[in-house]
């Protein structure tokens, strides 16, 4: 029937084929270091406890888009246009509105940014003010949309206040105090940058067609929407309550000990980079150990410990970052559903910054793939299949 | 000020930097065979001359799902689920008729898309029907806003006829004859796959996070936007359009030396992979012809022409798929802003086919970046920056 020969390649003896692009370079960055053998994160210059102990999320922005600190005027400058950004177009909030209540809150965070593209028409020029609106903007969606599934009315933003206190005003519909604006300040820190990521790497390689920011931040959503990706940190939340709903998961150590016979993965555990303690793991263990005791959740704390030691003495592998930030955005009454979202609002500090840099010295990525099938095979009219 | 050491790192001196991921190989895959030294183009075995000639977008979307042809039975059956799924939910439709009526289409075309994942729950189950709905649906949100911006009554879709009549007959609100079906329908399949461009890139590495199908063409459709990627063809147009409008432009021969003087790039020349005429071009060329002498554009084929001998002899480069589609697309009535949105029609088989692949043998894409910042440096107070 076909003249064509087959070319039947084994994938096994191609080791060629890099399929996760596993340690090949691609890119020069100022954004972010990572060195996993020292347990150590870097934006732009600064470890990560040296900005959760001195700076804000505004400021982190500022940093990963100039790659230095701000000013005091150019801190309040771009305060004040992450402020003054903050509201949605009509046509956003009516889609939020109407969108499926069921629906998930990554798909309407993806959707909306991608529906803002319209409502800056400068998209070409100034990249820096395409940033600040997208930053802005999406804690506005994503706290509207819970509002809206609730049946609640969507709150305006604030025009003043940090974005951390703006977000949890919105989310709940009155001011927080201090302690919760300046966690979630911190959560937003923590996630804002972290090196060659899938969904950073996807934010470059739309930039790199010269497509517009917009596009590049909603594939990154898209990707960070992954289990494999910004979707772990879910998991593990339900993991945790898990043990509070069922009793035959009563026991944490149990239940770790079950999993790994099974040979079954325990969600928040192992990274490709860290070898030792990730910095960020360190922080929010101690973020999680005091809000969880604050707000009556001491349970999940002492779980999650156990969790953590069992994993320790049986495989010696440590917590990553999502196993405890789990705990902390529960602590603070995020949706488990709308954990991925915090993620993304602090993400995109970092997929702008890159954004940035790519489109300063750009490069169209495209890697190859090679073909394993038949190759000019005749045709075969229907009738003969 | 700073403790630190600034690692001075001179991009050149890292020649192991692949910043396009040029030679990479990073995929096996069934979709597409391209050879640049033969001019050969092959989908899942067939070369695209054999499938111009023998088959239908339909087919070569099943072609491209299941990397064989189907059967008769087959064949109607995925051309039934096709025609059943064109319709829109209604969210998805206003946010169409509420849009801004002077976006891009593309922005729509990425926006609707993402909306659609909250109408398919099953997602996550069989990735066929996804690629299905996505397909299906992509012509009638492009026909859509065409109509929507024109103030005109959105169509609805036909359960009957081929994807390309139906679009047809969606834009322009009559039935098409049977020849502009037929020559819109070639088009959808020349462009439906061509191996690991950015976009196609972009959708498999929004796959590797375990992210949904509607993520993954969401961010295809971004990356493709981009001018160096999708938006070709729309910038040919407008270079040709020029000589009937502008006086000064009106010979396309010194218009091109000119350009070749001034070292600007001649829009829909080159490609990185053809050396010699891509089969796609030649295809196109011939129904170039055919149809701006049918409808009047004689013109516009002449031009074309004329560019083309001029790039040849000033630097014996080949036009490539861009250069001819314009014209074909423009001689159908198509607007010159929703061109990149046929190719996204047509390529969105490609695509799917790829998430299908990917995710039948996945591994995170993840490659790296080379920080070239600073290091550790120590926190300076705002008051003393």
């Amino acid at each position: 029937m076909s003249e064509s020969v087959k070319t039947d390649i084994d994938l096994n003896e191609y080791p060629h084929i890099n399929r996760g692009l596993e340690g090949i370079v691609a890119f020069s960055s100022n954004k972010s270091s990572i060195d996993g053998q020292k347990g150590e994160l870097i934006y732009s210059g600064y470890n990560i406890e040296t900005l959760a102990e001195n700076s804000s999320f505004e400021e982190v922005c500022f940093l990963l888009w100039n790659d230095r600190l701000p000013s005091q005027e150019e801190l309040e400058e771009v305060t004040k246009k992450l402020q003054q950004h903050r509201s949605l177009p009509d046509p956003v909030k009516d889609y939020i509105r109407n969108t499926d209540k069921e629906g998930n809150p990554m798909t309407v965070l993806r959707s909306a940014v991608s529906m803002l593209e319209d409502y800056y028409e400068d998209q070409n020029g100034e990249l820096l003010d395409n940033a600040i609106a997208i930053a802005a903007k999406m804690p506005t969606i994503v706290a509207a949309f819970d509002r809206a599934r609730k049946d609640q009315e969507i709150i305006e933003p604030l025009t003043d206040h940090s974005m951390a206190h703006n977000f949890l005003y919105m989310l709940n519909g009155e001011h927080p105090g201090e302690q919760a604006s300046k966690t979630m300040d911190l959560a937003l820190i923590l996630h804002a940058e972290h090196g060659m990521n899938a969904s950073t790497f996807t934010c470059r390689t739309i930039c790199s067609t010269e497509s517009d920011m917009f596009s590049a931040v909603t594939g990154a959503i898209g990707a960070l929407k992954g289990p494999l990706h910004g979707g772990a940190n879910q998991e593990v939340m339900k993991m945790l309550l898990n043990f509070d709903e069922d009793p035959e998961h009563a026991d944490p150590a149990d239940f770790v000990k079950s999993k790994l016979e099974r040979k079954e993965k325990v969600m928040g555990f192992g990274h490709r980079v860290y070898k030792v303690l990730d910095p960020r793991a360190v922080l929010l263990r101690q973020m999680a150990e005091d809000l969880s005791k604050e707000t009556g959740h001491e349970n999940l704390y002492e779980w999650s410990q156990t969790i953590v030691q069992t994993m320790h003495e049986e495989k010696d592998i440590d917590p990553n970052v999502d196993f405890y930030s789990a705990t902390v955005y529960y602590s603070m009454g995020i949706p488990i559903d709308m954990f991925t979202c915090i993620f993304a609002m602090s993400r995109v500090a970092g997929w702008t910054g890159h954004y940035i840099e790519q489109a300063e010295n750009n490069r169209l990525i495209r890697p190859r793939a090679l073909y394993m099938g038949e190759k000019n095979k005749a045709w075969t009219s229907i009738e003969e299949r």
